[in-house]
């Protein structure tokens, strides 16, 4: 088995292990380095914060090829799993996705989020369409020898039709579709509630990952309902901004630059994390 | 007069202004458009913060070809002027940083930093070549037309030869060496205490840069003794993975998401830091 497929492996099973794990989201090689440091045991990207990072906005404006290259430098430093958000696989067709994916494995991606709405237009795409993809990655994930882990996001909560118990239904329905095509995990976008969360859960009988927000309830209550995978999507991103802004903000108020200083990593520190690990 | 000379006397003008002026570093495209929304009169980059970023350590280990496109991705999003750290140039002979630079300020860079030593070696160069490139490189914004700003770096203080006396006066020789070639200001590395800096300034009268470091003066004090230039360097890099550290300790400890929400950035906020200020 080659030293990627062991990572495969590794992250496929962190998914049913019976525990709730939590997946750290970096926008860039030294965060990424930062929460392998942390003892996070697999990482991701975040499309938000490593697409804006790089001058991009969220969504598929970025260059796939760029894309790829960027989880390329992050995977080339991590001894832990990496798993890319590949939005929604830069393409329309099973075949235009499917070939984007194996793009990010051959990148040292041993698991993708695979997105079911277009960015630019917000439209939900037709849930057979969909089903197709994943039937698709699943082959790919079976025979390219890397066992990718497969986490399908759904968007329906947010863009499905209806009131929100009908896009609630929607998501549910669109959730269980993706597990019987051979998903790994779901991944409902903005299921936030605890009771939400408990009643999707219940009906999906699978491994779910909630995204981190304000309001999300706290890891072991998240294990307790049931959910295997806490992302933080971009919220490292958001706070890391936060922090600058009130940092540079004290600076430029008070003149006394401690603020910078203060609780501050150094220079060798900084550098490692370009690094392998030693 | 092209919008980018007009930014390269913006920034020239800052220098002569007869006041300090703050210069934030940035690694990254939103870092830099954080900088710039709250109100810094420049930015530049930070080439330790900006080639870790992308999986190199600092030096001259990420090719030319990498930094120019990433000052350039920065500089397309900026309304105010962007200096650029071009380490030591890519290059021994002054043709060759010259050339160095012109790609640089072709990237939309209006400054530049210029080392005299070599990363690998830790050795400065002799001080006659320095004076070589830096005259090349002021006929060049004499002539370019763009009359990019010279920020003439010298880390005597750190590998001169010598006790801590001689390294002073090496560093106020080289200093001056370059002011009087056609650099806009001296940044003599290392230079902290605030008694040394008074005196430096005493001896050059002269623009001088200092870095922003544990236990260096406010920006008042440093105003008045003299000081015009105080930069970041790589020290809100530091202080944003030491922020992350913090942070997600936090999370593993307790299970707590709040540390990560709390104070953040919204969606809409990262995003717009990815594109031109509307």
């Amino acid at each position: 088995m080659s030293s990627q497929a062991a990572l495969a492996e590794r992250f496929r099973a962190l998914h049913r292990s019976g525990r709730a794990f939590i997946l750290p989201n970096a926008w860039d090689v030294p965060s990424a380095r930062m929460f392998e440091e942390l003892g996070f045991p697999a990482v991701a990207t975040s499309s938000a914060g490593l697409m804006v990072s790089l001058g991009y906005p969220d969504g598929q404006y970025m260059p796939r090829v760029e894309l790829i290259s960027a989880v390329k430098k992050i995977s080339s430093v991590l001894s832990v799993p990496l798993s890319a958000d590949v939005v929604a696989g830069y393409g329309a067709s099973p075949r235009e996705v499917t070939e984007s994916v194996k793009g990010f494995i051959d990148a040292g991606a041993v698991g993708v989020n695979i997105e079911d709405f277009e960015h630019s237009t917000r439209k939900l795409y037709p849930v057979t369409d969909q089903v197709e993809k994943i039937k698709e990655l699943k082959q790919l994930s079976d025979t390219m020898g890397v066992p990718f882990v497969i986490n399908a996001r759904t968007d329906a909560l947010r863009y499905a039709a209806g009131n929100e118990e009908q896009r609630f239904t929607e998501c549910v329905a669109r959730a269980k579709a993706y597990r019987d095509a051979g998903a790994d995990c779901v991944y409902p976008m903005g299921l936030l509630e605890t009771r939400s969360i408990q009643k999707f859960v219940a009906e999906l009988q699978f491994p779910t990952n909630v995204m981190v927000r304000k309001g999300l309830a706290d890891f072991n209550t998240l294990e307790q309902l049931g959910v295997r995978r806490v992302s933080f999507g971009p919220s490292a991103s958001y706070a890391v901004f936060g922090f600058l802004r009130r940092v540079c903000k004290k600076v430029i108020e008070t003149g006394d630059f401690s603020a910078l200083t203060d609780g501050a990593i150094t220079y060798e520190e900084l550098n490692a994390l370009a690094k392998r690990k030693a």
